[in-house]
C-alpha cells in the first residue's frame, strides 16, 4: 500500500500523471527493501538504474488519506537487467464505494526497465544467480496495453 | 530551453528519472502557451489529459545551472488525441564541452498521448479545424525507440 | 506516522530541507482529515491558507522504508487563524537504535500560521464556535527555538 | 529570475506554500553559483546546509511561463553561518499589468540560515576571509516580518 501526498494533485484537482511514476518509484524501494529485509539487503545486490518507462492512465485518482494498492511483478528477465509491470488500484473489497461492481479500480498500468548498475564501477553489470532466484519468485504476466494507435 | 533545478536530482547526483517527466510537462506547457500567444490563447483550445507516456533514457544528465534543450513535435493525431515526441538534449555548438564530435548529446526521447478535454462538460471532445491546423504545422518524424526487448 | 519517499532525498543523500515541510503539510492534511472524519468533515470547515513558516532543522534525516512520527498541536488561537506547532521525529522506543540513550530523536522544529479562508468567497473568514473548541483540544505548548542570532 | 513550473500550482490552483521554499532553493543555487563563477567555483568554497527557515506568504502567485524575480541578498554573518533574505516579487515595470500603480508585487519575504560544512569532514567549519568578503558584498537590510501575532 502506497500513502499519497495532498501535494500529488495538480492544478486540476487529480494526481499529476507525472505523480504517478514517483508512485511506482515508491512502492519499487518498498518491495525491493522489504523483499531484501530477511538478508539485510535488497532483492537486488547493489542499485538499479531506470532505462525507459510506459504508463497508461485509465482513471482519474483523487486524493484521499488512504493509501492505494500499488501491484508490482517481474515482467521479463535478460542477463543485465529486467522490467517490472505496475497496477495503480483499489481493491474491489473497500467499504468506500470505489471498487463498484466487484471488480478493482485501477488507475494506471506501467512498466519499467530497469538495468542491474555496478555503484563502484559505474557500469551495467550482469545479475547474479542469487537475483535471478529472488526476481524469478515474482514473475507474472506481461502487460496488456491499450490497443496502440487505437486512442481516441 | 528549459531550466533545471537543483532539487531534480536524486540521492545518485543525476537528474531522478521521474523529474525527466516532469521537465517534459513544463516544455509542453510553455510551448503551448507561447504557441497561442498570438491569438491571447494556447495551442490547443481548451485542456487536454496525458492518456499514456513512455520515455528512454539514454544519458545520465546532471544539474547545472544553465537549461537543457527540449525539442518536441507531433508525431501522430488523431480525431481526439495527438500524440507529442520529445528530445532531451544539449545542442552541439555549446561551448562546454557537453556536445563532443559534432552531434548533440540526447539525455531522453519520451512520447506522450494528449486527448483534448472539454473541462466543462469533463469530456473528450473533437480536435477542432483551427487546433488540427496548428498542430499539423508542429508535424514530424515518428521516435526511434530502442529495439524492443534488446536491452542489456 | 507519515511515510517518507525515497525521492524526499536530495542529491546530499539527507532528506531535503524543503521536503520536511511537504512532510508537515502531509501530516496536516491527513490530521486534519482524521479529526473531522466522525462528523464526515475536517477539524476546520472549509479551507485554510498558509500565511507563514518557520522551520529549524536539529538532525539529518535520511530515508527509510518507514515512517517517522510528526507530532503537531496548536500553539496559538487567533479570531480567524491559528499556529500549529511540529515536530518530525523518531521515537524513543523503537528497536533500530535510531533512538539512543532514551529520549526521542528530533529532526526539525516548525510552526505554521493558518488563516481560515472561506473559498466561495474568497476572503478570511473567523473561526467559528465549533472550530474553536475542536482547535482548544489539540492546544499545547509554545515551540522553544533555538536562542536566536545564536547560530554557530 | 526564476522560472516556475505548471506543476508548482497545488489543487487550490495557486504556487503552492512549500514549492515557494523550493523556488528560493533554485534561485540560491543558481545565485552562488554565478557569484562564484569568475573563479570557477561559488560564493562559498564548500557546501551549506540550511539550518532554519522562515517564510511570509503576502499575495497568493498563479503559474505564468515568464519568470518571477527572487532578490536575495545576506542579512546576518557570523563565525560559522549566515542568514539570506529573499522577496519574490515582480518589477513594477513589467508591460502585463502584475505591477499596478507602481511599486513592485512581493508575494513572499523569507530568510533562511545556512551553516557553512565541510562535506569531507563531514562538521560545520569557519567561514573563511574570501568568503567573507564576497559576502560581504552581498548585504542588506534585515527583514521586516508582519507583526508578531498580529496576524487576522
Amino acid at each position: 500500500m502506497t500513502a499519497l501526498r495532498w501535494s500529488d494533485m495538480d492544478a486540476y484537482g487529480h494526481i499529476n500523471n507525472v505523480q504517478f511514476l514517483r508512485l511506482l518509484e515508491d512502492a519499487r524501494v518498498v518491495a525491493f527493501a522489504a523483499a531484501g529485509s530477511d538478508e539485510g539487503g535488497s532483492v537486488v545486490d547493489t542499485g538499479v538504474l531506470v532505462a525507459s518507462q510506459r504508463i497508461e492512465y485509465l482513471k482519474p485518482l483523487v486524493f484521499r488519506p488512504y493509501p492505494v494498492a500499488i501491484d508490482l511483478w517481474v515482467t521479463r528477465m535478460a542477463v543485465a537487467s529486467f522490467d517490472l509491470g505496475y497496477e495503480v488500484l483499489d481493491d474491489a473489497a473497500r467499504d468506500d464505494g470505489a471498487g463498484q461492481g466487484g471488480g478493482p479500480v485501477i488507475y494506471a498500468r506501467a512498466e519499467t526497465t530497469l538495468v542491474l548498475y555496478d555503484l563502484t564501477q559505474h557500469r551495467p553489470r550482469r545479475m547474479r544467480p542469487a537475483e535471478r532466484v529472488r526476481l524469478e519468485s515474482w514473475q507474472g504476466e506481461p502487460i496488456t496495453w491499450r490497443p496502440q494507435g487505437r486512442g481516441p
